[in-house]
């Protein structure tokens, strides 16, 4: 149960429904999913998370699979029941198969599991990782 | 300061050796990173550990770049120092450009965001979301 | 379902007993909620909760809403179900009004963004926060 | 050290420049702090995140320095280091006094044992709790 | 609703079916729980995981309830449902006591209070715990 | 560097000096760590935070290096540097040997990655899981 009601359509105010209307432009759906019901509570920060998420989303140097399947990993490591379903869908709906969805997982595991040794073990920084970053300096705009 | 001394070759025990070879081998470098220096304390993780993570990184469904990115964006969720650098770091070497990293971060930030927002509210799941993976069991084996 | 059995006051051990009363009194309600009734599986741990807790939220230097409020984002950044459904209840019981529930949302879900891109960098505190506090040495006890 | 160098202004791209002139203005300040250095790497993400941040921490039904410490809280949460010190140092530089300081800390680590206890004992969430926030259907617009 | 349809033995992949024989006679049970059920959809994560969560949760230098509890200790600080309930389950099973379940979690409540206390504050380490962990040098192999 | 100075003996108010010689008494130690000079700063916190740790960390139905060794846990899951440090060299202190180390480390690894991909599956929890822990309700006081 939600902290908030879902606001539907018809109950929302203007500024909401404006927003609704954009995402089910943008998405060619009939009917906003629960995230947007549940800002529209809140119709500025519905606004603004609908607008960046746009921006964000689109594709660009990462196709959308790609950054689907990175929402997925941090929504795993956030522990975020409903964007895991909603990005899992989202992924699968994208084309993403099972191999992928596969290997993705594994990736997501043993990133944990290593993350955790690193962490435990306070490994130092190689220097070799600093510098490879560092001569990024080379192409700054 | 890590709470393990870092195993230098030299010092490192038959078993261990051992998988430094394989990881010099595999990667065609002159020494193993230091997170496998300090791994070498418990020779039966490293080698467990070492195994595990040439399966699951080996470029399959998903390309090896891809898979860095998501062990970019977990180790960002887990806040691992080491893995933030030596991962980013890795990515740059595949050929990650400053556009991919970009938004690679930017999704990750979007992700943060709307995980916090849905698990403020307790979204409930959309029904759509649960058939749409449950689907899925057209295609199990 | 919760991994121990809740306690009701019938069947609470004297020493829970003695804290439940204690919770009744001090919120002048006729029943503990459930959290208190999973903690009187272990009445040690009931007794120095209830005691530490009811020290923390007293108002202070900061008034009882604002407390909830950083309990609530406390709570959504550990995800903690219950505690996200309590503290959210108490703290409109305390007068949280939709805007400000509007607001703290805002807050967590943008800080849990920049969170996230600042790990991701790696960003170098600059010298004036570590001054900043320094300067707080002046007024040590 | 930062995964990207720091960009300073007489080196950023003229739509990073009016971003760091929006900031300066806004905050009176004579140079931007490092996160934004940072960002301007992807001139993008930080436009958007500048006008989000400046959107959100606005003094609105929630003030300032309490919006300040609720980012501290968040932040603490998520263990990210430039964030604790730079809005530690803002809150501060906002008037939070010692004893605010004091007392958010204590409710921050409340909280953190709570939630601990909470997720544990995977306690059911009271129907009240329920209750009460759903009887917040009456002010939906 | 898992994110993909839980595989029965009968309907498993003959790599599947082998690594749930392998676990229905190290364990002598008559079928494997779900989390096994739900890898199975990934047969190469399924016998990667078995393998090393056995070779790992072996009593050794650790015996067999000492680990449950780290297991449980680590599931909740990461908030995994699934977890927290099978590995409590597993716990009792292997001759927990209430009163070291209570003490279990009363540490680990604990422990979540002084991270972020420490966090908080990003108390600096001190020299004599480094010094410790650094005489741990002559034993090295 | 800390967000707050460290508090030294000499400098510390009445209440802040009792605490300290509390400490000194238990632990037999000229000297607080820093952990303890941080807090302090808060003297309420600092009384209240160390009778708490004094009953928790008591051996009782657990070992001290048990409860140790759950406490490096969570500190790692939760990514406290100090906590990491402060608890690894006491339970070098208090006899925990290299393998046990070894095994501790090993099982928390592989703890995150069955959480991780249990959470990313959200594998729905067995029956019998939640069955055994309710026979709990026998031995209920």
């Amino acid at each position: 149960m939600p902290t908030v009601p879902l606001i539907e359509y018809a109950d929302a105010s203007p500024e909401a429904k404006e927003v609704f209307d954009a995402i089910k432009a943008a998405r060619k759906v009939q009917d906003v999913n629960n995230f947007w019901k549940a800002l529209a509570n809140h119709p500025d920060t519905l606004k603004r998370t609908w607008e960046s998420l746009a921006e964000v989303m689109r594709p660009g140097a990462l196709d959308s699979l790609t950054k689907e399947m990175i929402y997925i990993a941090v929504s795993i490591a956030n522990n975020c029941d409903y964007c895991i379903h909603s990005h899992t869908a989202s992924a699968f709906a994208k084309g993403m198969t099972k191999e992928q969805y596969a290997e993705l997982l594994a990736v997501v595991g043993m990133a944990f599991e290593t993350n955790a040794l690193s962490t435990a073990f306070k490994v130092p920084v190689d220097p070799q990782f600093l510098v490879q970053t560092e001569t990024k300096k080379e192409d700054k705009p």
